[in-house]
C-alpha cells in the first residue's frame, strides 16, 4: 500500500494546477460578464472557447478518456489526449471542481459529454463513432443523456415509460424526458435516449438506447428547467424534451436491444467518480474562501478565525475531505484493477457520502459569509445548488443506501474470513 | 396552562384558512404566469392587488398590528384592522406561510413592511406617521429596512459603517447597504436607514435611524441581488443601495439620536416570531406535498409511502413541527404577558431552531420529489432557498447561539430555585 | 391558550422543589454509601425508607395517581394522595427526574409501580385491588411488569411467546421474560405477566395479563441483568424470570381474556409521559452541573464557559429542553382533555424525541466533564446509561417512528381543513 | 498510489485472523466465566496467560514494535517480535479490535503498555531499559501511564499540578492522578508519571517524566474507577493514585528535565493510530453481530434486514468504516514516511473522527438488538462504553478540533499551490 501519487499524476496535476491559476480563475469574472451580457443565450460563451484552445495547447484535453477501449490499449486515448487510469485522472477531476463552471468544459472533461463519449467508445459501431464520437472528442459538438422522466420515479429503471418501437428499418421513439443537461445548448447535436424496447422482458432487459439527432422531426426541446433557482444557462441548462413519434434508422440503436440498462450502469460508474472528485475540489474552494474570509472579517471584537465554532467547522470539513478523498481514490483504483462491476459497493458509497459531506461543507461556508454567502457575488450559493443536485442525480441517495445496505446485510463472508482485505466482499446490486 | 386556542383565534384562523383555500392557492399559478410574462418587472403583479382587495373585503388586513400602541389600547389597531395579541396572530402568520409569496402580502402582513410599520407606530412623530405609516397601512406604498452592509459583519451593530451626520437642519447619510428586501419594487417609497450618528458613544448608543425617501438625490438603487439563485422579482427583490451624501431634514430622524440599536432590537422581536410562524406553515405545505407524492409515486415495487425511510422522515418532521410550534406560541405569549425584552431568550431560541428544522424538513421533501424537487415546477426549491436565508437574516444562527449560551451559562438561579417555572430566568443579551 | 401554570401546579411544584432541596439531594451521597456497603443487596436501602416517610409527611405521596378512576372522580386519588391531572403532575415528574434514583421512589411515583398501580386501579376486581393495589399505594410492596422476552422482538406484541393456558379453575403460565425492572427487590411481591391466551385470535386479541405472586412455585428469578454496565442494584434491578408451569387461580386474570394488548397500551401512555418528564428534569440536572463546571474549569487560558463550542452546546440544550417540555405538557393536556387514545400521536412523538435529545444533552455534558464525566464520581455516566435505555424501553424508537410516519402519511384532512388546530388529526396506530 | 497490501501485511493479517478464529473468539466466554468467578480480582485471568502463550507460539508477539529504534534498524524489533511499519501494523491492530478485551493483550499489544514500551525504547537509558522494558516486552509485567489529574483540565498540559522536585540525588513526586489504566492489576510494577519539574519554564518545557515503581513508599493506589459503569476489572481497571512525597533516585528520570511534554506527544501519535484501528475492528464486530441479528429477528412480519431503516444504518456504517479506515492507513503511512510530527494533522483527524463514527455505529447496533443490546449478554454495551471513552482519552475531541481548525485556518499555501498533494500542508499544533 502506498499513498504517494505516481510520476504521471504529479506531472499532470502540476500542469492542471498551473492552468487553473494562470487561465481558468482569471476567466471566471469574464464568464460572468459574458453571461450577464447575453440573456437568453444557452451556448458556450467566447471565454469557454478561448480556454478550450488554451487547454489543448497545454495538452490538457480529453484527460478523462481511459486507456484501451475498443481500439486496443492506448489506441483511442493516446491519439485523442487521454490515457490516464481512473486513479490518475481522479486528482485531475478534483482540480477541475475548484472552478466547476469553466475548468471541466475547458478541458473537454465535462458531464454529460464525458459519459456519452465513454458510452460511444465502448458500444458504438464504427459508423456511429465517426458520426458522433469524433466531433465530441474534438469539442465541436455537445451531447445530452435523456434518461430521467417527469412522470415516474426514474431511479427505478423499470418505471421508464418512453417507448422505442421497431418499425421496419426504423425505431420510433415516444416519450417525455427532462433534466437532459446541456440540451439547451445549440451546439448539442446528439441525444442519447433511454427507453423500453420490450416492456415484457426481464426487469433489466427491457431497456435500450438510441442515438437521436436533436434536429430530428418530432423532437421538441420544450424549455430549460431551473435547478434550485439556477438555469445553468452558461453551459446548456437542463432541458425538458418531448419525443413525439420520432423516427430514427435502425442503425441508430446503440449496442443491442435490451442492453440499455447494462450500458447505463457502465456509464454511471466513472461518472460518479468524476462527480465526486469534482465535488471535493469544490469543497477545497469553499475552504480557501472561508480561510480568507475568516482572517479578515471581524465580529464582536475578533476575527472569525478566532471563534471556536468556525474552527470546529473548518476542522470537521478538513477531516471529511481527507477521508472521502481517499475513498474516492480507492474506488478509482478498484475500477482500474478489478473493474467497475466489482467496485460497485465503493461506487455507491462515494455517490452517497461525498455530495452529502460537501453539501455540509458548503452550507457551513455560507454561514461564515453571511448574506454574501447566499448572494450571487460569491460562488458559494451556486456551488451549493450544484452539489445539492448531486444527491438526486443518478437516483436519490436513499436508493443507493438501500441497495448498499441490502448487499451488506447479505454479505456471506464474515469479517475474519476475508481473503483480500482490500476488496469489499459485498457484491453490489445494480441500481 | 391551557393549550386550546381562544375564540378569537379559532375565528380568525378559520377565516384565513378559507381565504387561502378559496383565493390564495388558486392564485399561485396566476402569479407564476404574470411573473413569467413580465421579465425585468419588480413591482407587484395584478394578482397581488386583486388578492389584497379580497383580503380587505374579508377583514383580513393588517392583522399583524398589535393592540394598543401609541394611540392607546386598540386605538390604531382597531381602526386599521389589527388588534390581535401576538399569541392570536401567531397561527395566522403560520397559515400565511403555507403560501408565502402571496398570503402575507395579500393581507398586508409581509416583511419588511410589518416591521417598519411597527417601528413607525411606536416611534414616529405624528408628522412621520401621517407621511409614511398611513400609506403603508393602506397598502398604497412599500418600504425597506436598510441595515446590512456588504463591507462588514453587520450582525455586530458596532461594525455599521454608514454615517448619519447632522449638518445644520439636515442629516447627511453616506454608506452602502445591501439586502434591502423589497427596495427594487417601484412602489417602495421609504427607506428606513440605520447608521451611526456618534461612533464614539457607548457600544449600543452609536446608532440612529432616519427615514429616507427612495427618490432623494444621492440614493442609488444599484441592483437586485439574488438569494440562492432567486431574485425574488415578484415582491421587490433585495437591493444594494448606495447613499452618497444624501440629505434629509432633521425631522426625518426616527426616535432620538443613539436610539437606533434599541429600536432595531424592538423591531426584530415580533419579526422573528412572524418569520418562524410562517416557516412552520411552509413546513406544513411541504408535508402536504410529500403526503400526496408518497402516496402516488411508485419505486421498486411499492409507493414511497411504504418505505421505511420516508416514514421516518415524515415522523421526524411532524415531531419537529409540533414541538417548535409550541415554543413559538409560548414566545408569543411571553411577549404579550411579560414583554419583548423578557422574552429575549425564547425569541433567540426560535430564531435559531425553527429555520434550521424547517430547512431539514424541506430538504427531506426535496429528496422525496427527486429531480422535480429542485426544479421550478414545484414550490419546494424556492421555499428551501427562502428558509435557508432565514439562518442568516437578522444575524447568523451562530451569533444567537453564542449569546443564548453565554446567558444560560451565567444564569444565576439554579433549577430548583426558580420561582415561576414558566419564565426563563435567563436574561438575554441584546444581539 | 395560556402557558401559565395553575395555582395547584405552582403549589405542588414549590413543595416538591423544597423536598428535593431539603431532603433528596442531601440523601444522594447517603444512598451511594449505603449501596457501597451492601453488595449483593437488591432491596431499598434505609435512606429510601426515610425519604418515603418524609415525603408522606409533606403530602407528596402517590401524586401520579390521576383523579377519578373506577371509584369515581377523585375517589381513590383523594384518599390516597393523588388527584392531579396529567398536566399538573407533569412538572412534578420533571422535578423528580432531577434526582432520579431517589425522588420518584421517595414519593411512591417510581416506575414500574406507577404503571402497575394504574393498571390495577382501572382493571382490577375489588379482590385484586385489596390484595395488590392497597399495599402498593402504601409503599409496602413493589411490583414488576413482565412483558419483554429474550427470544423475540417484543415490540411486536404478536411475537410474545409466553403462554397463559386455562386449565380448569387455573391459568398455567409458561415462558421466559427479562428486563422485569424491580423484580430483584425482595419487596417485589407481584409480577404482572403478559402472555398469550389465544394465539389464533386477531392480532391484538391474543394477549392477556395475569397477576402472579413472585413466590408462586415455578417462578424462578434467574438473575439480575445489567444495563450498560449498571445493575441498578439500588432499586431492584432488572430481572430475567422463568415461568415453568406456573399455576394461578382463574381469579388472577386481570381484565378479560384477550384484553392484554389494550391494557398494555393504556398503561404505556401515562408511563411515557412520566419517563419523558423525568428525563427533562435529568437534562436540567446536567445543565446545572455543566454550568458549575464550565465556570470553574480552566483550559488553554480561559474557563470552559468562554469557549464557543461550550456556549453553543448549552444553547442547543436549552432550546431542546424548552421545546420538548412544551410538547410533553401539551401531550399531558391532550390526555386530560381528549383521552390517551386521541393523544397517541403526541405520546409517540415525545417517546421518540425526548430520550434522544436528553441523551445528546447528557453526552455533551460528559464531554465538558472530561474523564470525570464517564466515571462514577459524577452522576452523568449513570444518567446517560439510564436515558439511553429509554430509547429501547416500550419498543425501540424506530418502531414508533414507523408507526407515527405511517399515520401521518395516511392523514386524511389536509392542513387547511383542520377543524381544531390544537388537535392532531392523525390517529395513531397502536404499537 | 496503490491500495493493495504488501505481502508482509497479507501474511501477518492472515495469521492474526486465524488466531482470532481459532483461539481468541472461543476464549471470550471463558474469560467471562473466569471474571465472574473472581470478584475483586484485578489481575489477568488464566485464559489470558494461555492466549499469550499461544500468540507467542504463533509468532504474534509485540507486533506493535516498530522497526529500528535506538538499537538501529530492526535491532530491538527483530529480536523481540516486531518490525512492522505502522502501515503494516495498522490492519493487525484493527483485527485485534474485533475482540478488544482479549486479542490485544494476548499479543502483548495492549494499551497502555505499548505506548510505555515505545517511550522506553526511545528515551530510556540502558539501565532503565533493562529494569523496565525487558519484562514488559516479555509480558512479565504491566505498566501504567499517570497523566490525567482529577483536579484540573489535563488536556492542557500547563494545568498539570503534580510536582517532581529534585532533592539531592532524588526526585520527590507529589500529586494525585487518576484514570491510570491497568494500575489496579497486581502485575503492574511501573508507573510512568508526568509532572512539573519547572513550573516557571516555557509552556511546553515545564513537564518531565519519572519512572516510579508502584510499590514505592508514598504511592497509594486509592481505588478503581468505573467507566460508564464498567470497572474493567478483567484487565487492570483504571486507578486513582496518590503520590505523597514519593522519592525515586535521580536515575528514574526518563529523558531530560523539561522533555515530558515532547515525550508525551511522541507517545500519543502511535497510540492514537492503534486506538483508531482497534475501534474500526470493533465496528466490524458490531456489523457482523447486526448482520446475524437482522437476518434472524422478525418484527411486524419481516426480518429486520428487510426494513429500510436498518438497511440505511448498515450502509452508512459501511461507508464510514471504509473511508475512515483509509484515513487511518494513510496516517500510518505518513508516520512511516515523513514522521509523527509531520503527520500531526492526520493523527488529530483520526483521533476525532474514528471514535465518533464508531460510537454511532455501535449505538445503531444497540438499537437493532433492542434490550439485549444494552445488557451484558452481548458485547455491544461494553464496546459502546469503551469507544465512548476514546472521545475523552488523550484530551476531549473539542481540544483537537480547535487545534486542527486553527492550523487549517492558518495554512499558508492555498490549494492550488500545494507541491505534494499527498501531504497536508497544515502543520499541527501540539496538543
Amino acid at each position: 500500500m502506498d499513498f504517494a501519487p505516481d510520476t504521471t499524476t504529479r506531472d499532470i496535476t502540476d500542469r492542471v494546477r498551473d492552468f487553473l491559476a494562470d487561465e481558468v480563475l482569471p476567466a471566471e469574472p469574464v464568464l460572468a460578464a459574458q453571461v450577464a451580457a447575453t440573456p437568453g443565450d444557452w451556448s458556450f460563451r467566447p471565454v469557454v472557447r478561448d480556454l478550450q484552445a488554451a487547454a489543448r495547447g497545454r495538452g490538457l484535453w480529453n484527460l478523462f478518456l481511459p486507456p484501451g477501449g475498443p481500439d486496443g490499449p492506448g489506441g483511442l486515448a493516446a491519439e485523442r489526449g487521454g490515457g490516464l487510469t481512473n486513479l490518475q485522472y481522479a486528482p485531475v477531476a478534483e482540480l477541475t471542481g475548484y472552478s466547476p463552471k469553466l475548468a471541466p468544459v475547458a478541458m473537454n472533461c465535462a458531464a454529460p459529454d464525458t459519459g456519452n463519449m465513454e458510452l460511444l467508445a465502448h458500444f458504438a459501431t464504427p459508423q456511429q463513432r465517426e458520426r458522433w464520437l469524433d466531433p465530441l472528442l474534438e469539442g465541436e459538438q455537445r451531447s445530452a443523456f435523456c434518461m430521467t422522466e417527469p412522470a415516474v420515479a426514474s431511479s427505478d429503471a423499470t418505471n421508464i415509460a418512453t417507448r422505442i418501437v421497431r418499425d421496419g428499418d426504423e425505431y420510433v421513439v415516444t416519450g417525455r424526458k427532462w433534466f437532459a443537461t446541456g440540451a439547451m445548448n445549440p451546439d448539442c447535436g446528439l441525444l442519447v435516449v433511454m427507453g423500453k424496447t420490450d416492456p415484457g422482458a426481464a426487469r433489466h432487459r427491457q431497456q435500450s438506447m438510441v442515438l437521436v439527432p436533436r434536429d430530428t422531426p418530432g423532437v421538441t426541446v420544450v424549455r430549460g428547467l431551473t435547478v434550485l433557482g439556477y438555469d445553468d444557462r452558461d453551459h446548456g441548462g437542463h432541458a425538458e424534451i418531448v419525443f413525439d413519434d420520432v423516427r430514427v434508422p435502425a442503425s441508430a440503436l446503440l449496442g443491442g436491444e435490451g442492453e440499455g440498462f447494462a450500458m447505463a450502469q457502465a456509464r454511471l460508474g466513472p461518472g460518479r467518480i468524476h462527480h465526486c472528485m469534482r465535488a471535493l475540489g469544490t469543497a477545497e474552494r469553499a475552504l480557501d474562501l472561508v480561510r480568507e474570509r475568516a482572517a479578515d472579517r471581524v465580529a464582536f471584537g475578533a476575527p472569525l478565525a478566532d471563534q471556536g465554532v468556525v474552527r470546529e467547522w473548518v476542522a470537521t470539513s478538513r477531516i471529511e475531505i481527507e477521508s472521502l478523498r481517499l475513498l474516492v481514490l480507492k474506488t478509482a483504483w478498484l475500477m482500474d484493477t478489478v473493474g467497475n462491476k466489482a467496485a460497485m459497493t465503493e461506487i455507491q458509497a462515494i455517490k452517497i457520502a461525498v455530495p452529502r459531506a460537501v453539501g455540509q461543507i458548503l452550507d457551513r461556508a455560507v454561514q461564515v459569509f453571511g448574506a454574501a454567502g447566499v448572494s450571487g457575488d460569491h460562488p458559494l450559493a451556486e456551488l451549493l445548488a450544484g452539489v445539492r443536485t448531486l444527491r438526486l442525480a443518478d437516483g436519490p441517495d436513499e436508493v443507493h443506501l438501500a441497495s448498499l445496505g441490502r448487499a451488506e446485510l447479505r454479505r456471506r463472508a464474515p469479517y475474519l474470513a476475508r481473503v483480500a482485505p482490500e476488496l469489499s466482499t459485498v457484491e453490489g446490486d445494480p441500481t
